[in-house]
């Protein structure tokens, strides 16, 4: 087993491991920096029958007492304050106390929901993330964002609590289906915009990724994230060019309440939308949206949405990052470079459709 | 309108205004370190009738645009996650943004709930205390601790969130019921017990309470516990003083669903039956017991419990405190120090009824 360790300052600082077969040493590398007597794995029930039992075996190997699985059913819409009710009776069932840890074993909605989990019980516990999707690897797994979703609005409630540890198992990647490998492309095609431009060059190069190039896009996706979130670990500045085509992908998916569209696949519609609506404003280099329409079109990504602008801009306005009458839209100066640009609530319908 | 200024130096640090006639000037004192837009008040039904009004007033007086109150039903039965969904739908349908305020304004209940809303709305927004409660003044105020209660345990789920200020109005304490100013005596004798002899002996000497003397009395615990809180923000040893009393008066209220006996009162219990037993077992000068059973009976608070010990001794070894197969019982060396005494869960038994 190699791995390579991304060490990650913030507040709490704590290190990525990113490799192949990780999962089966998972329970030595979480010993490593924990010493509690029982573990929680939570996982969804697509994951679970796939990988719970190796990483549950490698805890007990790395001497867990106690070792248990809580499963959900698969889905966005279970991101929901219930199914992270039925997690604390779990833990309570299972005696967890403070010294414990909570295992996020699967994709963005698992890590957002056992880390909201991790950062609530008891008033917070240890927890260690294993992000099996590409989308958790390159992105939700990493910056201590956690939360669930209410009525009115995607990840409304939440908390930040970084994990003590992240382990990313490239294999894990061989065994998605089709469409979370290009659902998580969204969010690798949107580091390379906001801060990577060898990386938007590599992804328009290359079309069959070996393990080791994988391993490479990850790895680049990781650092773009990580650096920014040392700088604003809060999201009250930098972070929030993580948001680029996301306050129009939100709303988008809460128009077709979270199961008419991936969440990959609302961001890439919001940044192709949102990067036509800048370059119309001057904002943006000339060409910037034909070149990343191209790409996103390239990993079969959707670059128009499938109801029109109009139907879902009231929802774009309640968006939670509205602000004092204001949205923060990220726009891209050029491809590798965001900025943010703020538009009033009254203003964003121009700003967007000219 | 003079307030005593009690600066509290913890992550975040922030200051507590202790006085006479401070409800009024809410809203002015608020708007000096918060810039939002909307206020969100919290109070339950007790409180709500009688000082709502004149906070919500003052907010907007100090330049609010949008001031709403929610008001939930009384009793510790409502301090749970339902509530709390409630208030997301309501600060959902006002709109309310990351930098908005909450002002909890109310007991201890109330603070804690209204807390972890703030903590975990979007991810953490400001708020503010009001304590109206004698309790919530002396005690459950300042720290930072929120939470909720679950089936399984109270404040089993919560986060640490320190509020932007503490707005203690002394006047409050003479519109409560005699019950609430007992149930807060338990928190007082607490403080003086673990770190104020001076104010023990205080304790003893008087009888009836001038409103100078309230103030000194409530300025004193709250020193006890700003000086322990900024030692040990999270709790990781220090703060644990400040559960003298509270292992054993937890499991009390738990085993009597939290109905049968106030927390106040189920404090002082815990105090008097850890304290017989830590003086037989030589860990406390001899005559400690008797003398704080002395002081408790003089202000109406019990000393023994409704049902026998080892009716809820198991709730007692359910604690979210005991942590790896042990708790940490705090037990007085002599009134007015307090010290910390490991005890093994299956020793818990023997230690408590000798």
């Amino acid at each position: 087993m190699e791995a390579i360790r991304i060490p990650v300052r913030t507040g709490r600082p704590y290190d990525i491991l990113l490799g192949r077969g990780l999962l089966t040493h998972a329970g030595a590398l979480i010993r490593e920096v924990q010493k509690g007597q029982r573990a929680f794995i939570v996982c969804d029930s697509n994951v679970g029958p796939l990988y719970a039992k190796t990483v549950s075996d490698s805890l007990v190997r790395a001497g867990y007492r106690t070792v248990s699985v809580f499963t959900f059913p698969a889905g966005e819409k279970y991101k929901r304050l219930e199914t992270v009710t039925h997690m604390y009776t779990a833990l309570a069932r299972n005696h967890f106390d403070r010294h414990d840890v909570i295992v996020a074993l699967g994709g963005g909605v698992t890590g957002d929901m056992a880390g909201f989990a991790a950062a609530t019980w008891m008033r917070g516990v240890d927890f260690v993330q294993i992000p099996t999707s590409l989308l958790a690897q390159v992105d939700s797994s990493i910056g201590g964002k956690t939360g669930v979703d209410i009525d009115e609005g995607k990840n409304m409630v939440g908390a930040f609590r970084q994990p003590i540890r992240v382990i990313a198992d490239i294999d894990t990647l061989s065994t998605l289906p089709q469409e979370y490998v290009t659902d998580g492309m969204g969010e690798v095609v949107k580091s390379a915009c906001i801060r990577d431009r060898e990386l938007l060059e590599l992804l328009e190069r290359d079309c069959a990724f070996s393990p080791d190039l994988l391993t490479d896009v990850v790895r680049r996706c990781m650092l773009v994230k990580c650096r920014i979130v040392e700088n604003d670990e809060h999201e009250n500045g930098e972070r929030k060019l993580l948001n680029f085509g996301h306050t129009l992908g939100h709303a988008l998916e809460k128009h077709l309440n979270y199961s008419g569209i991936s969440h990959g696949c609302a961001v890439a519609v919001g940044m192709a939308t949102i990067t036509a609506a800048s370059e119309r404003q001057g904002l943006s280099e000339p060409g910037t949206a034909v070149r990343l329409c191209a790409l996103l079109k390239k990993f079969g990504l959707p670059t128009t949405p499938p109801v029109p602008l109009s139907v879902y801009l009231e929802a774009v306005k309640a968006d939670k990052k509205c602000v004092g009458g204001a949205v923060d839209l990220v726009v891209l100066k050029r491809l590798g470079e965001a900025v943010v640009c703020r538009v009033k609530t009254e203003e964003i319908d121009t700003f967007l459709r000219g």
